[in-house]
C-alpha cells in the first residue's frame, strides 16, 4: 500500500497541474497514473474541483475498474483510462481534457493534420479522430466502448509515436510513459490544435508537412538518433 | 428581514463571482437571487462596479419590481429577471452577461447548436435565440418584453433542461436552482459558444450531435440515472 | 501652474490605466487631457514605457503644440490630439491605441458596424473609418492631417454620440468629457470590435441592429431620458 | 573570459524574458547573444526550462559551433543562429520562437503582408517566408541549411530594415543590434501577425499598405530623420 501512496501522490499532482496549464474548465478533465508493476492505477475522483485535490482523494482501481482504495467515486471516464492503460503498453499515464482548441477539431469530426515542425516534434503525423460510436456502443458500456474505439483507431498506428487522439465529437486523450510526458503531450496538443486552426483560416486545405521534414523533426526529439535536449 | 439578508449576501457574492469568472466587462452583467419562500428577489444595483459589491448594495424587489429594501436603484434589467423567476419555477437565480462568445452568436442571430459532448453535459440540445422584439415591444416596457420573448421561446422547451437563452442581438441569460448552478451554466455557455464558433470556422454547417450521444451525456449528469459526480 | 499639475496627474494616471486595461502593447498608445479652462493640455511623452509614468513626465502643450512645461519630448501624435481637442468641444480627453481588435478593422478598411446592443450602449451607430490620407497629407504635416481627416469624417456625425473613430490602416482614437469616460469608450470599442469580428466569421454580411433597438439602448444610457446607472 | 560572462548574463536574461513575454511554450525558443568584438556568442542550452536559466547555464560557442565554455549542450538550433550572426552584420542577437500567430503564417506558407502602420513601425514591408528546404538540405546539415535559406531569402532585402523572417512550416526568427531590440521585434512580430490574420478573416486579400504611408511610419522610427522617442 505504500507503493500505492506514490501513484496517488503523482496522480493528485498531475490533476492539479492540468488546471494550472489551463487545459481544463470546471471539472472537464482527469488524469490516471498506473502502478509501475502492479495491475492498478490511481485516478481523479468524479466531479471534484482541481485546486485542492490531495493524494488521499485519488481512487486506486484495478483494470476492470473495481475500487481497491479511496473514499470517493472514481471518474466516470475510468473504464476508458483502464482500456488505454491495458492496451497501450508504453503508456503509464492517461490525460483526458476538453481543452478548447483540440475539442473544436473533435467537434468538426477532423483529425489535426501535421502542418508544421511544432506538430512533428511531438506527433509522427496527424493526430487522428475516432469513428463515431454506434447507438449500441453508446447505450451499453459507453466509457469502455470509448476506450475500444480509440484502440481500434490505432490498429495501424503506433501509440508511442502518436501519443494522442481526438474522440469524435468529444475531446482529446493523451498518454505517455510518465505523467510529465503525458501532460506535456496534452499541452502541446492544444497548441498545435490552435495553430492548425489558424492556419486553416489563412489557407484552405493546406497540404501536410513534407514527410522528410516531419521525420527529421520527430527523430530530432525521439528514438536512438535524437539530439534535442540534454540526454540521450 | 433577516431572511432577506441571506439573499442579499448570496446575490452580492454571485455578482462578484461573475467578474472573477471573466464573464463581464465594465458593468455589462447582473445576477438576481430569489427568496426560497417569499415573493421577493435580490438584484445587483444598476451601473455599479463588481469588485466592491457588498450585501447592503443589493436591492430587494418584488416580482412587480417594486423596491422593498436598498438604497440604490436596481439594475435596469430587473423586469427581465422578475419575469423569468416568476415563469421558470425551478429557477431561483438568473444570470445575465454580455460574455463575448455567447454574445457573438446572439449578434449573428443564431442559436448555439449542440456540436459536442461538452454542450450535451449542460444543455439538452441547442441553446436557442429569441425572436427580435417588435418596435412596439421596444418602446413600451422593453425589459419586461425581453423577459416575455424569452418565456415565449420556451413554449416547447423545458427551461430546466436548457437553462440558458440568447436574447436576439443582445446577449445570454442563464438560470438555475442555486446561484452556483446558474453561474456554472453561464460559464459553460461561454465555453461551448467558443468551441462551437471555432468548429464553425473549421467546417461549414456541421450536423448537430447524434441524439443518442446527446441524451447519454445529458443523463450522465442530470436526472435520476445520473452517475457523474459524488452524489445522486 | 498648480492647475497644470492637476492635468499632468490625471494624464499620467490615464496613461498608466491604458496599459492596465490591456489596450496597449509596447509603447503604441497615448492619452491627452485638456485643461478645463486654459488652452493647454497634458500628453504622454514619446516612446516611454507606461508602468512608471509620473505626473512630472507628462508634457504640457498648447493647441499649436508648443511645449509649455515638461522635460521630455511630447508624443509624436500630439498634433492629432490637439486638433481633436480643439474641434470636438465636448472632448476633454483623447485616447489613442493600437488595440488589436479595433486595429484589425482599421487594417481591413472597414468601420465597425453596430451589430448588437453592447455597441449601441456606447455608440449611436457604426464606428466609422477615415478615408486614406493623400500622399501630400502624408508627407507634409502627417499627424495634423490625421486629425483633420478625423474631423472631416465627422462632418455629418456628432462626436459626442459616436465618441471614437478608426484611422484608416492605423488604429482607433476615442474621446470623452473626462479621462474615465474616454478610457471606458476605448475599452468598450475593443470589446465591440472583437464581438463584431466574431459575428462576421459566423455570418456573412449581417444586417446592422434595427434602428429602434439601437436608439432604445443608446438612450437608456445617454441624454435626458436615460435610466441606466445611479444618477441622472 | 570576464567579457564572456557579460554575454552569458545578457543571454540568460533575454531567454527568461522570452518566456515572460509569452512568446514561447514549453521549450520552443531560444536567444543567442554575440560578443561585441570576439567571434563567439552565447546561446541557450537545449531543451531546458526558461524560468530558472542562469548565466552559467548558457553555452559559449564559436561561429562554427564549437563549444568554448559551458557544461550543457547548446540549442540544437545553434548552427542557424551562427549563420545569421555571421551573415547579418548589424545583428548581435537572434531570437527564435514558435510564437503562435507568426508560426500559423509560416504553416500557411505565407509571408506576413504589411497591412497597417503598426507593421510599418517595425518592418519595411512584408515579413517574408523562406522557400522549403530540399530533401538533401533536410538530411544533411538541417540547422545550418535553415540559416542558409534565411540568408538566401534576404538576397534583395536589407535584414536591418526587415529584421525578421518566417521559416517555411517552422516559425519565426528575429534579430537586432541588442537583445532588447531583437526581443521587441519578436514581440511586435507576434502582434502584427495576430492583427494581419484577423484582417484576413474580415476581408479577403487586402491590398498592402500604401508605400508612402509605410515609408512615413518606418522613417518616423528609424534612420536619421526619425522623430519618435526621446533620442535621435
Amino acid at each position: 500500500m505504500s507503493s500505492w501512496s506514490q501513484i496517488r501522490r503523482e496522480c493528485a499532482e498531475a490533476n492539479r497541474r492540468l488546471a494550472e496549464l489551463g487545459l481544463v474548465d470546471l471539472t472537464f478533465g482527469n488524469v490516471s497514473v498506473a502502478h509501475p508493476t502492479e495491475p492498478v492505477f490511481a485516478i481523479k475522483p468524479s466531479g471534484v474541483e482541481y485546486d485542492q485535490l490531495m493524494p488521499d482523494d485519488m481512487v486506486v482501481v484495478g483494470f476492470d475498474c473495481n475500487v481497491f482504495e479511496g473514499r470517493l467515486r472514481p471518474s466516470s471516464d475510468t473504464p476508458t483510462h483502464a482500456h488505454l492503460l491495458r492496451n497501450f503498453p508504453h503508456a503509464r499515464c492517461v490525460v483526458h481534457t476538453h481543452s478548447r482548441h483540440a475539442t473544436s477539431w473533435a467537434q468538426a469530426e477532423l483529425g489535426i493534420p501535421c502542418l508544421g515542425t511544432t506538430h512533428a516534434d511531438f506527433f509522427r503525423g496527424e493526430v487522428p479522430v475516432t469513428r463515431p460510436l454506434t447507438p449500441e456502443e453508446i447505450t451499453s458500456n459507453y466509457e469502455l466502448e470509448t476506450g475500444k474505439v480509440i484502440v481500434e483507431r490505432f490498429t495501424n498506428l503506433n501509440p508511442a509515436e502518436v501519443p494522442a487522439v481526438l474522440v469524435h465529437r468529444h475531446g482529446p486523450f493523451a498518454w505517455g510513459p510518465t505523467s510529465a510526458a503525458a501532460l506535456e503531450t496534452a499541452y502541446a496538443l492544444e497548441i498545435i490544435a490552435e495553430m492548425a486552426w489558424r492556419t486553416y483560416t489563412l489557407r484552405k486545405n493546406p497540404a501536410p508537412l513534407a514527410v522528410d521534414l516531419r521525420e527529421k523533426h520527430f527523430r530530432r526529439k525521439h528514438g536512438n538518433s535524437r539530439y534535442y535536449g540534454q540526454t540521450g
